[in-house]
């Protein structure tokens, strides 16, 4: 995995305390502090699983005996009934990071099969799948890792690591073409510059610009295969705006190089998954 | 808005750091620092608004001066087209905040107006919409409070302040009725105990055991009509396990009191707003 | 024990760096860093005990290598003399964890040592002791702990788990029984519903409202054992109000449910504990 | 006062968090958002007053257009029945925010109330009254600053500021002028050394070695009086070790110039105080 | 200035509990509360100021009303004797905020100030000066913004932001081809790649990989003149590895388009400035 | 070491934060997740090392399976060429954590081999150096560290732990004698008093006043040899003000007992070592 142990633990522990907050009133006052149990992950849905290490992260946390089998790892199919991870621990443990484990799996699992599912889409055209910055609070780096382990690609994490220039930048440049120049001279060499295009004379200055990534939003597939070949491979093209599973395939037939999607993780549909006690 | 400034600002805060992080390259080498614009939110869908107060709020923490006319407050109805908010700070605030305040906006919106959309279909019923603990890490108190946002009611928030026995409870007492005894002999007298049952022989003995809370698991519309019947008011019914949009005003027919949907908030669709500069 | 090690850490070391704060100039000048030693927690005091596992835990952090014996764990009784624990640590840590650890441990037992002082003032009474809000700013969590270890009942954890209707939330609806039915539309299933009163009328209207639990708040015995009367099992009763160990056992013979006191965790008095090193 | 906002409102938001968790179900279901309404603080008993603008920093934070009109001020004496302060502000805030300024003011004025008596029990002698570390987790900075409020002096903050050799460390080296001499040569010259005694033998070589407090720890007042002749203001001599309001005006007539208590601290009773809605 | 106060605050609040920890004994005991004074900053050296906006948020922090007249913004010339700015607070404020300000105010100027000596070396020349990650734990986002307002560049803020292909990388990949056509064909399109060469082969290769940025490893001069023509444009060349302020003139001559250096973050000399009180 | 574990993590995980963001794009596309690699720190100076344990914290924080061989311990002489320490660990985390871990310990070694050139400069005279607060936000607790490795002394840590009456105090009392009575009067017996002189008129004035350490603010050689006779070991003093390594052999023999340096710690240059693979 590409994350890192203290990426993950803070998010881990802050969801357990909204879950947790004093007791679990039920198990502490029910469940032998002893008992050792365990349980399994199986798998309601087909998909592309994503977030088994920081699920289960959230048992070592409470309870650092806890031991598992992974069976399906980060990036790999599960089918409907899989088994995809055993879960031995103290069975306060397991009931207490059942909900918190589950949420984060899901949704990570949701994430990363929704792109899987665009990534297949766009098979056999040059255009890869790519997030955005409409993530949801707190959760950036785990809804981007999983759009990864969906196939797809990141976008700018942030506004420092890429420019993107949109109109009120451009107005107060009043050209492309003098904005993408100061910005040239102000900023940092490792940075790319992206400018939003809306029609083809734009493009046209875009790519005189010198900018390395122009975005055609909301153009029309039309418009899209014109703009491919005008640019020519001289600027890397990215297709924004209400991208949905259904036109998807049609936006990457036209050539473009790059299509975001906000959906990926601003409507992101959980990944069916339940944990199981095994008897 | 029943959630406090200090409950937000930590959220908004985090929210910033991870989109922003050093600076926002375009805008702040491209816009003069002391430059003032006005923005506003334009609806692009039907729905419930929730969590301007807490969009808002963003851009006063990037900007103290920042100065806001709210048309549509939280919990009033939005239409396509409809402008929301009008927002009037330095440019470079706007710009800076303005991802960042559409992710919470549109996401809180998505929660109330789904959520209303199951109130509606439960109108002319005795069944209230509830939510669920299957959240969002982190982001729990802003998905609970955007459900009664949209007109449904907070399940409870955590596992000290409702007790719920599940089979692994159960297991371990040997019975529903031992289970809730030995709970209401070492809990506080505030907390309400919730049983799950799978079938009617259980409900029966959940119904003698005492229990204020009944959750009626995965069960069919006919088997709900009969425990409706059965229990005759001697506990609250509440039904759950995969319930939708297409299958609740069927659930709701049945006579149950509380109906909780997971999907309110595990799979939440953004509501679509946009924020435009005004020129 | 209850607490789960997340839900401990940050306090012992926000305590840790309270009491060290840069380096413990005796001990990191004049011992020597790879000396070892052993010190025991003597009890100068008899009571019950509460905290052992977050006392030791404040040497674990210090030395992961430090190892225990416990001979006595939380909720048992403990006699002056006795020897609680044996840690065997660096010296340095032992000595620069001493304090933070008996303010902790000593704190704790005092909780549950007066808790179960009233417990037992109750016995053979059908009224449990139990805890209050008034407790000390970020400790809650460890103070209603000791008193569940004391034999003593958790009240409400905080304002969002149990509503609790006083004179203001009344004078804005005129009345218990419309204050009542107005929560009971808006908040969720889970959350039951406490009215104070002050004297029998308040009572009545309040059990005819359907509320779950009466406060009498600040009443004379005789009044409270009308009240037991007049309520015959249809709410639970709630004695609180300036609660002392003199006047415990009398009002518990008045039959109400549950005694409340608030000096249990807002008046506590350190149970004497000393850590010697063991030559 | 001498704490600065920064140094309080982490305290106070932990402990609103605590207290409130999500919302406030009684309130923010039953008041109206818009009410405004005046409360006031009146004490229910005598004693020395501590915390007022931290508790009414409570009410600017969860109400930034909060007012007060203070009446009595930290260190000032206060009678039964006096009005301590008025506060006016948003219902709702006032009623979120009252356990928790209530549980920081009673807290504070408790100590401070405590350490005017001892205070006043050393009147006429030349003996200060000082707190120790054994302090409650989290609130040493709080219960240190109301030990000034009332009249007594802080002893060192923490294990950096002032060295003190008990009998570990003189072990270590065999002797007090042996690890009073190691000391002096690795400490920074601002530290003073304190050393630990519990004879008159040790008293002389602790005089000899040049440190500048003697500890005289747990010695009967025939022996601290036959110490303060023998040390004849060669060094500050604490008295220490079980000192209670009923023992410490014999002990500063022995002529000792500092008596540390830890019971001002770690043994609270908290002052009783309410607040009064203003009808 | 382009940082915001959420992402200022923190670490002011942070070196302010570094610096005052409990309170300030000479100025809490010594000066009165109500007492107000001027002080102004003179500089002690002619430089580039910066970090004035961050240093007199110090003051706001411990003291609302405290007012500022700024006479020397960040990125302005200053010159030894000039006044800077002047403060009117509370004394008390001004003197317990004076040297976390001054603190961070002479760090940040030093930071300035030699990064303008550098590109002032570079003038005529097509070389930027650029800093690296080697900045010190915790002020990153302040050094890094201390450079631009010398008139540096920033390199890559981190490790997300901008691939960097040395040879650990470049061997487990067996060439610069392979490496950067694995990379390409994985990360985000918003990303570029840069390849560490330390000899002309190297640098070809790297040409023909087609990587954006080329790091010239502590190549001689005529090494890095020779590289500058073969190159030709194709890729944006950095000289890099101790360079100075004595050799960075004959750098820059050679024709690379970056020269970036460790020293300007990693070995930062104080810019000396004092706060004097206005009597 | 001094430092404890707790008081260095935070630190640690801040500054990967910083330096990772979100994944290393480099590292995690390119290597293999269970390659195993040794690298072994390699030192470019000659000096005094500080921090070994603190920047291979650093790796074990990435990789709890990383293992040490250390071969040079923080306050040993470190030679141009000598290996440090190896490491084994995940490559992964091996190069993500390298810049981290070297940032820190090439900081803090500069300081600690600035301090013993330094040290070694007054061999022979009674003075000993110390640092100052003129620490860099959020690293004073590792700096000071530095300075002890290097052989230096703490000067105090912070403004509650030891008084220093400036030009400001004294006016607002009048007089050095005013000024120091009425903080012996106010203060903890734990504190001593420093008072700053800029003449040997002020320096009589202070012995006089019963103070324990005077600082002598950039006075000359010879006005500080006329002070030490003065004096005559009634006080510690404290030469200060623009000390510097060609001039503090000068005043060391003028026989002062304290040279304090700013330098120190606020004008660090980094200790040179380099992080080699093994091959």
């Amino acid at each position: 995995m590409k994350l890192m142990q203290f990426q993950i633990d803070d998010m881990i522990k802050a969801a357990l305390a909204e879950d947790i907050n004093y007791i679990d009133v039920t198990t502490d006052y029910l469940i032998d502090e002893d008992k050792i149990s365990t349980a399994q992950y199986v798998a309601k849905a087909d998909g592309i699983l994503c977030g088994i290490d920081i699920a289960l992260r959230v048992f070592t946390i409470l309870d650092p005996s806890a031991s598992f089998e992974i069976l399906i790892h980060d990036s790999q199919q599960v089918k409907h009934g899989d088994i995809i991870a055993k879960i031995t621990a103290h069975t306060r443990a397991l009931l207490k990071g059942e909900r918190t484990a589950l949420n984060i799996l899901q949704h990570m699992s949701g994430i990363s099969t929704a792109t899987a599912r665009c990534v297949k889409l766009c098979e056999g055209t040059s255009a890869s799948v790519a997030d955005t910055r409409k993530t949801l609070p707190g959760l950036r780096i785990f809804q981007k890792y999983a759009v990864t382990v969906g196939g797809g690609k990141n976008h700018r994490y942030n506004l420092s690591d890429c420019a993107m220039l949109k109109d009120t930048h451009l107005d107060a440049y009043g050209s492309i073409t003098a904005a993408v120049k100061a910005l040239r001279e102000k900023m940092g060499h490792t940075v790319k510059i992206e400018v939003e295009v809306s029609n083809l004379d734009e493009l046209s200055e875009a790519l005189d610009s010198g900018c390395e990534i122009i975005m055609l939003d909301n153009m029309s597939c039309e418009q899209m295969s014109e703009a491919v070949k005008i640019t020519n491979g001289k600027a890397a093209l990215e297709a924004s705006g209400n991208v949905t599973e259904q036109s998807i395939a049609q936006i990457a037939a036209t050539g473009v190089d790059i299509i975001s999607l906000g959906a990926l993780t601003h409507s992101v549909k959980a990944f069916d998954i339940s944990m199981k006690m095994v008897k």
